[in-house]
């Protein structure tokens, strides 16, 4: 049996309920036919020209990401800007584009899950429960601890290692040893101060304000600003494994990609000018 | 030179000018690339999976309709689903789609400019004048007068050669001799109190609510119901006239076509079964 | 015994709880005492001049109406002017006017319950379910389905008599055959998509909008529009039906009277003039 | 010539006009007629069952007071209830009421204007000016000085005769000498601090709260709650008597009646139980 | 052991649960450090500067408030004026401030509970019941029975030795006899209606508007303006009574002090000019 | 003569006009009292302990920052924490606290207008005019030009000079050759479509959001994170040297002081872990 687009959809709800989602977010099938059989499943971060190129070079009719195509609703499609352009080429092309973004977040074994387990920490719960519902294993963001006390020179190869970066920004102190660590992927600015409420001695998350930052130095608390890319790069990885699963299992015949094409938006550039 | 779909939306920004559209409203370019070159313009009333066909068929790479194609902003397209699918066919045969709504509704020469026209009725003011403006000549609604009064029976058999309808609907009581009228082309049921202010003797619009037709009854005022597409109908043919000047005053080379195939979405049946 | 207006009031709670009423409506005693005896109730679907003055003549100082007499609050009361007449006229004669709007359409054997049942329907579910509780049996609309699937003509001719029109407005296809149908007494244009949704193959309501046809069109769905008044005069005579009851069972001896002067506010008006 | 209630609202309307009640004010004709020939004109302060029975004894089919007999706008009108009785006898009556708010507050020649006038104070300006436009005339509450200074005994003395009470509560020290006094009929607290920062020695008002009087002591600033009635009753004198000089210069046949039975709705009561 | 701050904010919760407060009010800790060891504790009815004083002057370093420092959330603390020079105050001189306020006047044995007991009233219950609940002991208000009837001269020499005030301001008829009586400490002229429907025959509280009198005078009810500050002070009495209590058992080395400075912020003025 | 902090206000007005402050912001003297006499004023980015221990050092008892001590405005003053401890520290040693936020970003010759005079830019135009008036030379960000195309290896240079950071984020492309450059001190991520819409080459910026990133990269823009310090550091330069020459023309005897113990809340970490 071939899987149709729906069928895509009811095995992502059963990995990242749509329902969690947060109320001001817009998941699940956003472009395309749900009836439409899928050729293969082509999965990344982000909704771009690139993606949907990639897409079509390699017969995939079906995208999955993690940031959602549509997410102000539209008052227009206007084809000559990429956004436009993009849902031209899909629509076209017909290709359906999923959205699995902050039900992902708040998911078990969701984006934070995985970011956490790839530090090495255990133990994990929520940062911030679903509806404060402490009894459960949804939330935004991780907290977690190692098995042992890290030194802050291993937990900053570790961390570093994890996202595939060559640095990191941070604010505040970096403990000598660490044991207890906060994770959000993504933008994770205002859980800051769950985070250290919660008894985190260290918070890895990304698109930390300057007021953070400062608010981090005044109470001596530490703050690494991962970026949004690198601290939700994993997932990607995560979400491609459990849809292989599910499909080997169902015996179905259709591949489940992962993006090759897509890069972090952000380079560091230093004073050798590498561009 | 052949004109681009920017020229054409140029065009209409003088005819009906888009900063006349209520703030409710969604006007102007709302699918497609305001750079591409137009072979031919159809124009409608409704966006329809119908009206895209007909373009195709006919040639026409622009469609200009009342109704605008995205009304509420979108949060999804579903091409299993006519809206969706509509939007599909129109960006896979790259076809633009201008909406010129309540802009059209208030211009001077606009919808109820022409309807009232239509009717024999002059010295035309707008029923309702933007901002409260009694100077100018734009807004919802025409009020007018017949040159002589007429006859209930001669003024009736106006309308629906006008509207080109077998019967109309009316609440309260139509007066011997008219000579007072106002119009409101489409969906007017909240302006009767208005026009029964201003003096008219008949109020000629489209979905008047129960709650009105008892008010009318109540104040022994007229209102007809003569159906949002018929009252609006008489905009298409204003709309592909006043373009067709245009394109030809301006030497460019592409037709301005009216829909053959959009008919009224209701149709009246009674004991004889005529379906 | 006489009963007193709060009776009448505690009897209509029974059979159409105004706790059901939706938040924007407004019900239960609008104008007069509660503690006052009732001489005789009369029962019409419009708060009007014309129905106070039948109260009068009949005798009746309690009037029950399905559109409530006060619906937007009321900031002044101006004589001059019907609306306010009618409070005047009320007050001045002693008369009580109560308001069984939305809770009555709701109500389990309520309007629309009454409206399927004359077409002939059986199995009756809402169409709605009040706060989405499917297990109860109030909600507005009602889907029902024929014992056995009628023609086309024989169910329109059914859908003419239970209204007692000579015609009506449909948009869309009308199925050869018919087995499920949806209705909702009144203003339904909304529900349209959930008459779709839950599998009616007509959908019989009233105030149907050009836009919500024109969806009908493009989904091959069947909206037949009775109008207003049609689609819930026949719930005046079930609602005088049920107080006479009670009132027989209570031994009451008050008249529960139904409006003999109340007509449909719109009369059709063809080519030859039938004033 | 007999005037009609119009006329009424047009003398109204000159010395203090509608259009400066404030945005939550309900003002003008609020119930009857306005086309009514008026018999007799009665003046209060407080729409009252009272009021009404006076005015039917006295002959007057017009009421003016100041506070809008409507207020929030009505749902239902329970009969049953003092302000149900109060519509159901107006309007069975015949007799319309007309309200002067917050635009006779704010008039120039208004509620405040002349309070501060019956004190002897003079140069007076708007305590708060209407939209901030401090060249205008018009506003709530005034400002103004005594040509000479008064000792606080003789201040007190004039207060209390002006407000014809026994006693007046007081917050904050009263100067010994006093030359700038802020008044404001009714409910004033909360332009108290607009008082003290404009420079009152000492305001007059009523209602007003716990909160701001704790503010005046701690701010060593005077105020006294001359209660909303006394404070706004002499303004009741002054319509009676700009309606009659209106009267009088048209040559009109009709009666200004102030009224004789309205009185405070406090009574102050100490251990020598004087009820 | 000497408790801190934050045992005097767990005691109090245990006598006026702070999450009883309503949702616009701000009590608890607003001013102050929850670790610091408290010295003496001193109460009031108003934070003002007279009342930071006199806890320095007797060493109290924890000051309990009804009325809360911070109500109005603070966008600056402008020091040249009181409100700010309050704060700088008591923050250089380490004085905690804390608020009891709505969770004070719902709690049970809170405000409205000790000014009926102190009027002799029994059989207590909530006036108006925390969320509709009927079957809890909190909420505004309360309604209570005197064992036998008392003389309206006697329950009025009651209310002013409770209140200590020489005398008070009434609306409406005091009955001749009274049994049932409604009182709310403090601003409650909104609960008035609610006094009358629950079968009050008086209702003693404070900042009863004119509009609220009025009616009491329409609906033949009484009503008696005790003052804020005279209906809320006996609450101080048996809040210092209450948390020395528990410092008592606990066996904590602090004292309880009452606040001797404060007095009622307005005086009662008559012809004798008794300041 | 000493100036008072309301001169310092004074002075601070008119070079950056505390009326252009965004309306969700917070500015003026935030703490303290305007009457005080001034010492010495210390500038810096953000009101923390460690800057108000610096001005108690120094003997500044006027502080101003760009960020304000109060911004969202406070509930309670909790000194267990830095926010609280910080108010106490100043209050308790009479510091007074400006804000000069984002009138200072607006202001000509404000936060932008710096950091692009540093880089070289002329030809200064406000990138969001204040109230979209164009005449005007005050809102927020600036855009501006080389007088000769720079390389991008030399723009790169003049950026992380002028920035003084080791390195920098970018998004997108840098040209080979610049001319037009945007920039906006401070959080300026939402800013970045109009940099682009006004023909801008590069947007130097801070905060920028991933989604901002990835719009960039589709649209070939280029969009430099300069970080919110470095890219507003240079502003409290522009502060303390217009606030100097003030101070010398009027010949006052107070010093201006620059923060020497602010730092860059964040660090760069490489795999060298240099902490």
């Amino acid at each position: 049996m071939t899987p149709r687009v729906k069928d895509i959809l009811e095995n992502l709800n059963i990995e990242a309920p749509f329902n969690l989602a947060e109320p001001w977010d817009n998941v699940g099938l956003l472009v395309g036919n749900p009836e439409q059989e899928v050729t293969a499943v082509l999965a990344g971060l982000d909704p771009t020209n690139k993606l949907v190129d990639e897409a079509i070079a390699r017969g995939a009719n079906t995208i999955v990401t993690h940031h959602p195509v549509i997410f102000k609703p539209l008052s227009a499609i206007n084809t000559a800007e990429p956004a436009g352009r993009l849902l031209e080429k899909a629509l076209s092309n017909r290709i359906a584009i999923i959205g699995c973004h902050t039900n992902f977040d708040s998911a078990s074994g969701g984006v934070s899950d995985y970011l956490a387990l790839q530090l090495g920490l255990g133990n994990l719960r929520p940062l911030q429960y679903t509806d404060d519902n402490q009894s459960t294993d949804t939330g935004l963001g991780r907290l977690g601890i190692f098995p042992e006390p890290l030194s802050s020179g291993d937990f900053l190869t570790r961390v570093l290692n994890t996202l595939q970066l060559p640095a990191v920004q941070m604010a505040g102190n970096l403990p000598e040893k660490i044991t207890t660590v906060a994770v959000c992927g993504g933008s994770g600015s205002d859980l800051a101060t769950v985070a250290f409420a919660r008894g985190a001695e260290v918070y890895l998350s990304a698109e930390i304000k300057h007021s953070t930052a400062i608010w981090a130095v005044e109470n001596n608390f530490c703050i690494i600003d991962g970026t949004h890319y690198a601290t939700e790069k994993p997932a990607v990885t995560l979400l491609v494994k459990k849809l292989s699963e599910t499909i080997d299992k169902k015996g179905w015949k259709i591949q489940i990609l992962q993006t090759k094409e897509e890069c972090h938006p952000f380079v560091l550039l230093d004073r050798t000018h590498q561009l």
